[in-house]
């Protein structure tokens, strides 16, 4: 989701170094460590944060890394953050293709893909760029543990089709499904911001969890 | 779906021997012959036939046989049936958990279930009578030939998500998927009767075709 230009953003980031990282290298294979807990999630393409901050006040005893590449975004995300605890959590204004830098392998427990780009227009030449598709379930692979989890959102049926098509080409195992997810009470996941949009319109919500296979 | 008894509906399937069974066990390994083609389809729980008489007019060099147990649906499929062009098709009046006696292994090419019977209520306890189930699986997976299909289709999202689930817990391979199937144009595949009353209420219709894996 593309963001109107906020001139107060890049300053703003700047001035939290230990909670916003352009690159985070440095704490590669020490995120344990750092963030001090032994499961590590990672939302890609967090957005605004709603998800990330309700999620980590849920499951506190958790690690959370946000990466957003839109620096207008982030920043709007990183604002309700400061003002949150922030032991448990940190942000990354990159772009996930490099996550290999960051990330050790086996060191993530779990990935989260919220209402990610589906690339609509054109979809032959873009549908590399999708979050879902091989060249990232590829990455994903290296930094996921065994049994490690992909946990996916979306409103967009074609990129729901697509993902669920990728994944298991990769031999991911479907653990779960929904196609209309907001139709019962899922009190265990956060309603992001793109999302609560949907819910008012009563549009459906999307969602599957892939389990990497142990090969 | 169950439906108002029908008077003329007995007297009416004994007038066409060769075109409706009870017990179609006499053709067992022997229904290429007798359908004179080399492509077996069934559909399991026909209802009223719409679907498949249409999809037998879009592909005439395919042998159709529909099972329904309900005698006063499968009335008003015959009527439709005798009506038409019959080489190429005829209907099995009983339960689909006896298929194994009336066909013999690697006998059929695609399985199509179309609007099933979710059994919703008392899901734990009616979840083996579901035509997807993985019960019903297993005597599918003796009759389908290798690389034999399943193509489903239901406006009910639970027992969407839990055929996915049964399917892929039986090493079916996931070939392709739509949760909403009527937004595009598909003039492969006939709307069934049931189905166009969702259509019209603007409800998402999902689908799923299931390839046997070769193991």
């Amino acid at each position: 989701m593309r963001m109107r230009k906020k001139k107060w953003a890049l300053p703003f980031l700047e001035q939290y170094p230990d909670l916003l990282y352009k690159d985070p290298s440095i704490y590669k294979s020490k995120w344990k460590e750092k963030l001090g807990s032994d499961e590590i999630h990672l939302e890609i393409g967090m957005g605004k944060g709603d998800y990330l901050l309700k999620m980590s006040e849920l499951y506190p005893d958790v690690a959370w890394i946000g990466i957003e590449k839109d620096s207008n975004a982030i920043a709007v995300a990183l604002k309700k953050i400061v003002g949150s605890n922030t032991d448990n959590k940190c942000l990354i204004n990159n772009d996930a293709k490099d996550l290999l830098e960051w990330f050790d392998e086996n060191e993530i427990d779990i990935i989260h893909l919220n209402f990610s780009d589906p690339w609509p227009k054109n979809a032959k030449k873009y549908k590399k760029r999708r979050l879902s598709s091989t060249n990232f379930i590829d990455i994903y692979d290296k930094i996921l543990k065994n049994s490690g989890k992909v946990i996916l959102k979306t409103d967009n049926a074609q990129l729901f089709e697509f993902s669920i098509l990728e994944f298991l080409n990769k031999k991911y195992i479907l653990e779960d499904i929904w196609v209309n997810f907001r139709s019962e009470t899922h009190d265990e996941d956060a309603i992001s911001e793109y999302e609560s949009k949907f819910i008012r319109q009563n549009l459906p919500i999307y969602r599957v969890i892939f389990r990497k296979g142990n090969l």
